[in-house]
């Protein structure tokens, strides 16, 4: 069994909740893989991430072209995010040879069969479980677990942002301004929430699905797409009394002559659906295949658990690399 | 590529569901794999079943010695339930170097160590994702994605019968016996309904749950267990009136210094909860990890959807078989 290198570019909330993991879990690993590993460089400049993850210093580096070329690095891991010069780096790692792991979704919706050449010709690996659905296994079961399925539907709670904003007027009453305001104070909005409550983030989620369910590519700029600015209390209010609660859904079908209709849009649901009782910062994602019928995957879609995913990811890997 | 040849041990529900899959989406997982495939051979005598799904005849066959020892036979799917003869049976498949796909709980909570080793000598794969939670991927992702968690705690509605009647109790007012009736004439329980409402199928799939997120083996019969038929009217009601409900959940926690608590038995929970909501016939697993935190897995526990299940254990084989 060889050893396996890790390099994790970014120090933030994932990145560092990936660092902590694989430091905390590494008996637990090592034990269930049987395979040894390290993360062997963080590419970091900000004294206080690297004093707060314990991060040993003589793994902590600046110098990226370095890093990318290095021969102890066989997983890069990015967890920068924004699109260049990560999307840059990216490909390096894989033109030379690496795995790369990411949960940039608007990369990887972006330039989804750019990577996936990319990897095909350096031999590496390129996985992005945590692009979707945050640490929840979605991506993977659709590829493996449920690749004898036929899927038709496709309706996701894929941004904790909104659906947080959207849990507290309706629970609590809250003016949009105020639940927005509300979830920046928590931590689960940005002081620019442009790319959240317009729907964007989702329809990248949206995107990565649709090619992964249906194996047919839309452009996330091609999802049509209304964001949840101009959601209501009155509109919150004449849903309650039909029995339903408004989500910010992320939907596709595909019928059965292969006509694709998507969308991103806040939308009614009875309260007896699956996803009406998808709270907060939780998303889930809710599949119709021809084989498992409908199916739903429900976790938490941002945050430190998503390093869960990326973990996940460097462990599948790992395995391959013993091959 | 080598073509994989399957042979399913039966046509009931379970195995008649995996013939249609592998029928019906044969070009898709072609598609999506690259690797041919075939059933090879069928052991079936029941002629009502044979013609329903349309099965070749010169594929159908009653000599099971022949059909674990065939060339042709890649790949066998246990589809027969009960005991005996079909432990005997995988087991052979097995030592004949064959992979062994089963969705039978019983016997997998029962001799999983014998298996597990049946399979290292033989060099084929036992895999049985269908055993817990029918369709519902759970095992592949706890084994794979969420394979950086510790876990600490697993509470699963995991039995579609008594969660159809206990569901079929708090909504509709329905007396115990009559509720049973009605699950009885929908095809969700059996005439004799023992190992469900006792909580011993429940009690099966814990078992499998423990050993696969805790790597702890308790045997079935060691699970403490309650089942459902001492429920009453006055239970759920007095349940309601604190904003609950009771289900039938099979519950396991480890805690940090390795203490392990398990059992299966009708619980409160608040409707908050997101077990609350999981109704009739469907299934749910909900986990706590130290890296994803809490994530649920929702889906159809029985029936044809369970086949979607031991189809993703065949592609998984498949693909393995190409290495």
């Amino acid at each position: 069994m060889r050893k396996v290198n890790i390099a994790i570019l970014g120090l933030g909330t994932v990145g560092g909740s990936t660092f902590d993991i694989l430091t905390k879990n590494r008996e637990l690993i090592l034990k269930r893989t049987g395979i040894d590993f390290a993360v062997s460089r963080v590419l970091e400049k900000r004294e206080e991430a690297i004093e707060r993850h314990k991060v040993p210093r003589d793994i902590v580096t600046t110098d990226i072209d370095a890093l990318l070329a290095a021969d102890d690095v066989d997983i890069v891991v990015e967890c920068i995010g924004g699109r260049e010069p990560v999307t840059t780096w990216m490909l390096t790692a894989l033109a030379n040879g690496k795995s790369v792991v990411t949960p940039n979704k608007a990369v990887v919706a972006d330039k989804f069969e750019v990577f996936k050449e990319a990897a095909e010709k350096g031999g590496g690996q390129f996985r992005f479980e945590a692009a979707v659905g945050g640490g929840i296994p979605v991506l993977s079961p659709i590829m493996n677990d449920l690749a004898g399925n036929r899927f038709s539907n496709i309706m996701g709670i894929v941004n904790g942002t909104t659906n947080y904003i959207l849990t507290q007027m309706t629970e609590n009453g809250m003016a949009y301004e105020d639940a927005l305001k509300d979830a920046q104070a928590k931590g689960f909005a940005e002081a620019d929430p442009t790319a959240d409550v317009e729907g964007i983030d989702a329809a990248n989620k949206l995107c990565i699905l649709m090619k992964l369910a249906f194996d047919e590519y839309v452009h996330p700029t091609n999802i049509p797409r209304t964001g949840i600015t101009g959601v209501t209390k009155a509109d919150l209010d004449a849903a309650a009394e039909k029995g339903c609660v408004i989500k910010l859904i992320a939907k596709a079908t595909l019928d059965e002559e292969g006509a694709l209709d998507c969308s991103v849009s806040p939308t009614e649901l009875p309260k007896s659906h699956p996803l009406a009782g998808v709270s907060n910062e939780f998303n889930a994602i809710f599949l119709t295949g021809n084989a498992v019928d409908d199916v739903m995957f429900y976790g938490k879609g941002a945050g430190p658990a998503t390093g869960s995913a990326i973990v996940g990811d460097i462990i599948a890997i790992m395995k391959a690399l013993q091959k």
